[in-house]
């Protein structure tokens, strides 16, 4: 039983078939080219879909079922309510994918969702049915599973764990908020962090971190860190307990088997993952318990996406 | 079909036969009378449940399935791991009731999540499956329903959400955390927010009521509010921030389709429940989405706990 898988981005599309042990088998892939009209971008979904088909030695006719990950909100219908970085407003994306490559089921969700629908299924998870996935990037996203199934909520919109706050009235979040865990635990809070630093520490070799690498980037405070430097270390320890609250946080509150994080920060190895479990040993509610929620890192990358999209008709 | 719903609590123990209409049809009530043994408490709860069978004019032969909610953590097999305040350490109360009442059904829960699908299936909830209850109490109280079923987590443990931080290293919790929801939104955290204000304000009306009354009490600034009251108005507001705070880290992570707020707190009606929806239709990420969730007043108050046990067996 084969499936297409989409991933549906920002600044690329791309389609893989994907066979029943959530192996990708080939691949199409496009740049999303915003702005353009819905119309126009799905008509190069289904060009790239046809060309993955292609590729792979199959038609339509061999496909179980289409999904395909978005930013936004999607709802039961498929149509993408709201993805402000589409320019999407209500776009039928199951029945505009269903005209263009025809009446099979198709399945739509949430990018975030699918990517930890992927982790659960084919990476980190193993299959786990009680999992949390989360993406230090950007911003932080995550997708949250319980018994097998992605927690959508009542509008679709569920499974944001960035924009729970953890600092009352603290820093300012894109979404509006003040002190979510978006605002303090993003690849793009370490390096507001880390230029704050710099501010306070004009010794710090932070800044000959940053010459040389031409920028402020989550991995200058890290590196400064493995120099020595005091600077480093308090903003590398400062942004670990950031990232290990909203984490104990998503454990108390549903002690998921697994929480899986993804993103580039990720890259640090154990000189993140290290202290996050420490903190996490340290902080839970579950003290007591023999069984407790284990902290891994995600193993799929870019492809959690499109094998969590593929399965979306058979799993979520 | 009638089941029997015990709630095990650390001051008394209740048993009602609730019939398939999530109606309490009759019930025993004894004290718990700690500390004392398991086996003891056990002895008691077997004797109310034929007490409230007696009065119900039924036998354990009418009654098809045994549902009891208890503090602490009870594994999958029916086993109190840990209770502090009844001094357990993995009674095995599954077999402990089976032994004295008969080899019928057994199911054996957390209180809090008794409580919360109580509400789900026969309070305010009338039958939602995507339900969180919170009780603003001595602490802060939660359980989570997501597709009809309680949220245990892979220890049972799943549901604290009163144990997710909402200020970094804020105010110390019970629990060893520090800046827990519970330690900003509990009635304890309101009468500790109302002596602090009492001391920085000597002229507040707070000294007053609290003379009157013989004791702050989390009635104490509503009061003065009422009264027109600044260091009044200062600590409801501050109070209802930090509840709305962990409310919408709900809203934004679950998206359940109703949470229900019971307590001692919730008589103050609208003057709560009005700036709390306030604050969530402000900040909620989904402000695109058509379906919000719903802040609704528990409506079962002690009751909850009883019917929720009851029905552990057939909706649980």
């Amino acid at each position: 039983m084969l499936n297409l898988g989409i991933d549906l981005g920002g600044t690329n599309i791309v389609a893989s078939v994907v066979n029943e042990e959530y192996k990708i088998i080939s691949t199409g892939k496009t740049p999303t080219n915003t702005p353009r009209t819905a119309e126009e971008i799905f008509d190069d979904i289904a060009k790239i879909c046809r060309e993955a088909m292609e590729k792979a030695g199959v038609t339509i006719k061999d496909i179980a079922s289409i999904g395909m990950g978005t930013p936004g909100t999607v709802n039961d219908s498929g149509v993408i309510e709201y993805a402000n970085n589409l320019g999407f407003n209500n776009v039928p994306a199951r029945e505009m994918l269903k005209e263009r490559l025809g009446d099979i089921p198709v399945f739509v969700a949430n990018d975030a969702n699918c990517a930890a629908l992927g982790e659960a299924y084919a990476g980190c998870g193993h299959g786990s049915k009680n999992f949390v996935a989360v993406t230090l990037g950007t911003g932080v996203g995550s997708g949250v599973i319980v018994d097998g199934k992605l927690v959508t909520g009542v509008n679709a919109a569920g499974g944001e764990c960035g924009h729970t706050v953890i600092v009352v009235d603290g820093a300012e979040c894109t979404c509006g908020r003040k002190g979510c865990w978006e605002a303090y635990a993003s690849a793009t809070a370490l390096i507001r962090q880390t230029k704050d630093a710099m501010k306070e520490y004009p010794d710090s070799v932070m800044h000959e971190i940053a010459e040389q690498e031409g920028k402020v980037s989550g991995r200058t405070a890290f590196d400064a860190m493995r120099k020595g430097d005091i600077a480093g270390i308090k903003v590398v320890n400062n942004y670990i307990k950031y990232v290990a609250c909203g984490l104990i946080n998503i454990v108390n509150a549903l002690q998921p088997e697994i929480i899986c994080i993804g993103g580039g920060i990720c890259n640090e190895g154990d000189t993140l993952m290290k202290p996050l479990n420490r903190y996490v040993h340290a902080e839970r509610y579950s003290i007591h318990s023999k069984i407790q929620t284990k902290i891994l890192r995600a193993e799929l990358g870019n492809d959690a996406g499109i094998i969590g999209a593929a399965i979306l008709g058979s799993v979520g």
